[in-house]
C-alpha cells in the first residue's frame, strides 16, 4: 500500500501539448531556465537534471506545457546550452523536434560589454556577428568590442 | 511510433532513495531549490511545478535521489514553503513523512536585518526566537530587532 502510494504520487506523466528541451547540460539547467523566465510562468514545468545520458557525461530535461517558444528564446537556449535539442508537442505527438543552433547574428538578447557603448547609453537594440560559435565570442555591431562566453549577460 | 518515443522520453521514474518536498506553494518551488543550493549539487533531482493541487491551488514537488535533509536545511524550508510535506524514501518506501514546521528559535541559517547587530559586523552565529509563525516575525536575540518575513536573507 505504501508502495503502490508512493509510486502514484511521484508518476510524472508525459505532456500533451508544449515544448520540451533535452540535452541540456546538467549544470545550465537551473540557468536556462533563469533566462527563459519560467520560474515566473504559470504554466506546468517538469524539470530532470543530472540525468544519465550518453551524449553528454550528465543532462538535464526540461518540459513546459502549453508553451512553445520564440526563436529570440530559441537563440538564449542555444548561447548557455549549445548541445540542447527542441521537441515541440501537439496531441502527445512530436511535431517538431530539432537541435538548437548559435546563430550568425544575435539582435536584441544580449548586452554589450562594453559599459561605453552606444547600446549601453542609449535605447539602441543590440546587434552582434557571431565570430566564434565554438567559444562564443560575440562581435558588437556598434563599438566592435568582443563580449566573450563568460562575459554574456542577457537584457 | 512517434507516440512511444516521445512517451519514453518524457517518463520520469519514482525515486529509490532520497528526499520529496510535496505540497510547496508554486511560486516558491525555484527559490526552495536556490535556497538549498540543489541547482549546484550532482544528485538527480525532478522538479514539477504549477501542478493542481487540492490543498494549495498549485504546488510544486521537488524529488531529489540520495539526498536526506538536515535540520537546518529543513527549517530553510519551512521559512520559505511552510505548506511543505518532506517525504524520506528508502527503496521505494515511505519511511518518514511530515509537514515542515516553522521551528519556536532560528539559529545559524538567516541574517538580521540590522546592519548594526553584532552578528552583521563580528563572526557571531544569529539565533532568532519566532514571535509570528503565521506572518513570520523573527526577533534578534542580540539586538532584538525584528525581521520580517519579507526581509528574511538566508546565510
Amino acid at each position: 500500500m505504501a508502495k503502490q502510494q508512493i509510486r502514484k504520487e511521484l508518476r510524472v506523466t508525459a505532456i500533451e501539448n508544449g515544448t520540451v528541451i533535452d540535452h541540456i547540460p546538467a549544470k545550465s539547467v537551473f540557468l536556462v531556465i533563469s533566462i527563459l523566465g519560467l520560474d515566473r510562468i504559470p504554466h506546468q514545468i517538469m524539470v530532470g537534471t543530472n540525468l544519465d545520458s550518453r551524449k553528454l557525461k550528465k543532462k538535464g530535461i526540461i518540459k513546459v506545457s502549453n508553451k512553445y517558444f520564440e526563436s529570440e528564446e530559441i537563440n538564449k537556449i542555444a548561447l548557455v546550452a549549445p548541445s540542447a535539442t527542441l521537441i515541440v508537442i501537439k496531441d502527445y505527438t512530436v511535431v517538431y523536434k530539432a537541435k538548437v543552433e548559435i546563430p550568425e547574428t544575435i539582435s536584441k538578447i544580449v548586452k554589450c560589454i562594453n559599459p561605453n557603448c552606444i547600446t549601453n547609453v542609449e535605447n539602441i537594440t543590440t546587434s552582434f556577428t557571431v565570430i566564434d560559435k565554438e567559444d562564443l565570442v560575440l562581435s558588437c555591431h556598434y563599438c566592435e568590442k568582443f563580449t566573450k562566453k563568460e562575459n554574456i549577460r542577457f537584457k
